[in-house]
Formats: C-alpha cells, structure tokens, sequence
C-alpha cells in the first residue's frame, strides 16, 4: 500500500550548492510562516534569512505564490510521512474507523493552521492536486478497510471536500463554530456515507 | 427562497456604448467557445468577431483567463435561471428528490461541457466562488425539504464536490465512464446523504 501512494515528488537532483540553497530558503521560509504569520513573508526577508542574495530565491520560486507552495508541500510531506508509518491512529496499527476520526481531525487541524498559507499558494483555498490526490487514495484504502462497496473515488472526494480551506473558513472563522463541532460533523457525514 | 440567493452579480451600470461593446465582446467569446473550442478563443480573435480593436479586449477582460471567466459567468447565469424559475424538475414544482436528480444532471452535464473554459478561468477546476456558494445554497435548500438534519451546509458542500472538474475529469475522459455510470453513482452518495 505505502509505495503506491503517489507522494509529493522527491526534488530533482541538483548540484549539491544549489541543494542547499534551496533547504536554507526553505527552511527560512518554513520559520517565517510559522512564527511572523504569512502575510509578514515576503522573498526579501526569505532571502536576508537564508543569507543569500534576493535574485536567488526568485530564481527558485519564481513568484512569492511558488515560495508559499514548496513551503505548503514540504509541510504536507512531513504529514504524509505521518499518516504513511507514524504512531496509530493517525498512522497504520488502528482499527480503520479510529484511523478514519484521526484522519479527519488531523486534516481539519492542519488546513486551518495552513489556510493562509494555501490561500496564499493559489487554487481558491484548495491543495495542489498531487496532495489532493494522496489523500483520496489513503480515504479509498480506509473505506475499503470499512467494507465500504460502491464508487470509492467519488465517496472519497465526497468526504475530503469539507476538510478543504472554503468550508472551514465559512465555518470556524466567520461563524465562530469550534473545531470539535466541525469535526462532530464531519463524522456524521463519514457515518452517513460508511453506512449506506 | 429565491432573492436570498446570491445570483452572480449584474454588471456595474455602464455608458451604453461601452455597455454594448462588452456585451458583444462576450458574445463573441461564447460564440467561439461554442463553435471552435476553448483553445482557439485567443484575444484577437474575440476583438475581430466583435469588431473592435485587441486594446478593447484587454481593456475589458484584462487577460484571457479573465475573458474566459466572463463567459464562464453568462453561461452560469443562465443556469442559475433555469434552477430558480425554469421549467421542473430542474426549476420549482417537482418533488425535492426529483429535483436532486435533476440537478446533479444538469450540472454534471454543464461541468464536462465546459470543463476546458473551468480551467482556462484558472482556479485549479473548480468554479467561481459566487458560482458555488448559489449551488450549496440551492443543495441546502433541497436538502432541508428531503427533511435531512445535520450540518447542512457541510453536507451539501461534501455532495457538489463529486460534481466539478477534476473528479470528473478522472472518471469520464481518463477511465471513459459514461456520464449515467458517474451520475449513478452521484445518485448513491446522495442516497447515502439523506438516509442518514
């Protein structure tokens, strides 16, 4: 199962300079959005962070949406990676309806906490479609695990959709609900379309 | 119920020469999608049909995916017609079931057909933002008259996912399903929805 995922692709090799200009730019990046919010990133404090000149990380990331998406993609690795073979029950070792509530509450946690950095990344508040598409195949693995029969793409599409940036937005932020409650929902729709 | 949808807005009053050159500069571009496809439709060839100069063009749309967004928009406009007072059961008047099938149909069909205009308006395949909150209003409304209870907003959001672009794309071009195979399976989700 694990090597059929189609994870986020591994960086094309690069002469070793480069390499480790792009993990500093990265990393600079990734500290940025994590302690001065991403509003406060711009390719100038990325640059005087990684102790490079500003032309290089334009020459990188082309545009600060480019910066924002291989900021978002390294993050979502590191989740990948935990979903794939970290701790139950997020990770492989728990029963498939435990996985399944992990599951949710774990990609409900993660897009807020990233929505301004995917919104930033471009896509009207979606994942890039190599993400989008790892999680379809792990809730299609999770389905099948639950006896689920029928089309399990589009019952997986089904239950990603309010996981996603629009609806969550709508939902904690502008109605104040809590997190809890959006996922007690979102359990009710899991159990709805397990049900059936 | 029908004013509390948010219809995709008129346009911003105009002098009428500018108001008329805009109007023929979109029927130009659905001309052209209609007749020779997404990919032919460049600036020039919208500005010759409508007979005004390129500048024209570019000072309307701004670029050719903001041209493909308006056409995008006055094809959504007659559909959100149709779905407010149009004949049933896609319009009022027959049994709330009914009218779900119709329009899981109807979009379905709207999405193929203009999938490649989808994504030449940019935004990874999914529509406009007013173009689905009108959609997820109309679902909760349906919904709420199939007597479902829960987080309806969530739930309608988890049903139109199936219906854009990329999944679609997936299942009818690349696997070749015909479009009554994905409907039904539509129609199963949305079963699964309202039984629970």
């Amino acid at each position: 199962m694990p090597d059929l995922l189609p994870l986020l692709g591994d960086e094309p090799s690069e002469r070793s300079d480069a390499a480790r200009n792009r993990a500093a730019l990265l990393a600079a990046g990734r500290d940025l959005v994590a302690h001065c919010g991403t509003e406060a990133v711009t390719m100038e404090a990325v640059a005087e962070r990684a102790g490079v000149g500003k032309g290089t990380v334009f020459r990188r990331f082309g545009t600060r949406e480019g910066l924002m998406a291989a900021v978002l993609d390294a993050d979502e690795r590191e989740w990948q990676a935990a979903v794939i073979s970290g701790p139950p029950p997020l990770g492989p070792g728990a029963e498939p309806w435990e996985r399944l509530v992990a599951f949710g509450r774990s990609r409900l946690v993660t897009t807020l906490t990233h929505a301004d950095l995917i919104r930033a990344a471009g896509g009207f508040g979606s994942r890039s479609q190599p993400a989008h598409a790892f999680t379809v195949l792990h809730l299609r693995h999770l389905l099948r695990e639950l006896g689920v029969t029928g089309d399990l793409p589009m019952l997986a599409t089904a239950l990603l959709a309010p996981l996603e940036v629009p609806l969550l937005d709508a939902a904690v932020r502008a109605e104040d609900y809590p997190v809890e409650r959006v996922l007690a929902s979102w359990l009710d729709l899991a159990r709805r379309i397990t049900a059936g």
